[in-house]
């Protein structure tokens, strides 16, 4: 259960967060399993290939959507062994362009939740990426000036959040991290000793409850939506 | 003159100051000019149309090898009219692949300079650039432990130096920047009332000595090596 008394600090995560990220690459896969339909008998290989070429080029590329751009051009020459013609190619590019121009969609109670919280709290933002697009999109989103600090890293494991602790003189008791990934805003949280809050993005009104969870050894709470949390702390 | 005395703080520049990085974008572009030259009447053609793009591409992309990556697959696309083979824009990523695992080449004298200068200030990076790939190099070059702070920034202006400042409680006038862009690493330090020395990434030995310049009504001071600022600070 949260201890919400030593909670000082409190940090959010951003992509399908605070705003919508992850439908947006999917349309984009979607798009370009179009662009690619008259070359291929199956287009639906593009899926398992694209993804492997991402695996693949994340320890060169690391994460974000130039990245994603590159792994999609991978893998549509490879899938029409080279025979895709240029404009097809920059149609993928253009695809891509499209995705960094995309307008930062806030997720519901997003705006009022950020607003009060920052009233209470050390608020600030910790999110994984690509240093120009995360920049861009904060600006966009109209949130920034909400937040005491904004961490761009580029990976999110409890070496990088020992290292944010540490540069903010933050006691890891006295830090909430708030997030929808298990893997990089709860985990590595929990195992710093610090607190983590989950909230899954392809939440149903069905779920949208608060309940605790174990994991790891670890406990931590899932709520549906980001107001949710400013009940949690007593401060709606 | 350099003002010795109150500098208490001093951030380098990477690229091009503590390693080689400009020629290895030359490189690469020449070698992406024989890709296409069995495509065009005037492979040189490729020149003015890549800047283009990555002018053009700049406010999508920001700085860094991706970006490139991606503008010289528009160039060689438009080039070609689209003619161009998959095969060959495989070549390419591949060029660009092999860009992000270029071994980290320290320029003459850094890492001694460096050792000497930790000693006696307070020592970081502020570098431009993508923050997965400047990660990476910073890394690889095993220099990383003798810097107090890295800094990753996606465009280095007056406003982004002032911000570095703030976040380190640096007093302007005890820091001092070391870089090899009057653009990036002078200018918009002396206008913040700091100190900055230029390092020209294209020094012949004929011009490695210590000089003082005007710039925009500000004086900065050009040495040839890193090495030379020990000798101004005293330390070597």
């Amino acid at each position: 259960m949260l201890n919400t008394d030593q909670i000082r600090y409190i940090a959010l995560d951003a992509d399908d967060t605070l705003w919508m990220n992850e439908p947006i690459f999917v349309r984009t896969q979607d798009a370009c399993r179009e662009v690619i339909t008259k070359y291929l008998d199956d287009p639906n290989s593009l899926d398992g290939k694209l993804y492997e070429y991402e695996k693949k080029n994340l320890r060169l590329f690391g994460y974000g959507i130039k990245g994603f751009m590159l792994s999609m051009i991978e893998t549509v020459i490879e899938l029409t062994d080279g025979e895709i013609h240029g404009s097809d190619i920059q149609q993928i590019i253009d695809l891509g362009k499209e995705m960094l121009e995309h307008p930062v969609h806030l997720l519901d109670t997003v705006e009022e939740s950020v607003k009060s919280i920052t009233e209470h709290y050390h608020l600030m933002v910790i999110t994984k990426g690509d240093l120009f697009d995360q920049e861009n999109k904060i600006a966009r989103s109209g949130l920034g000036h909400l937040f005491k600090a904004v961490e761009i890293v580029s990976e999110k494991d409890t070496a990088t959040y020992a290292d944010v602790l540490r540069r903010h003189q933050i006691p890891p008791d006295q830090f909430l991290m708030v997030g929808n990934s298990l893997k990089s805003d709860v985990i590595p949280v929990l195992e710093l000793g610090a607190q983590a809050i989950h909230i899954p993005f392809h939440t149903t009104w069905e779920h949208e409850q608060v309940a605790d969870h174990r994991l790891n050894g670890y406990t931590y709470t899932e709520i549906g939506r980001l107001e949710e949390l400013a009940s949690l702390l007593g401060i709606d």
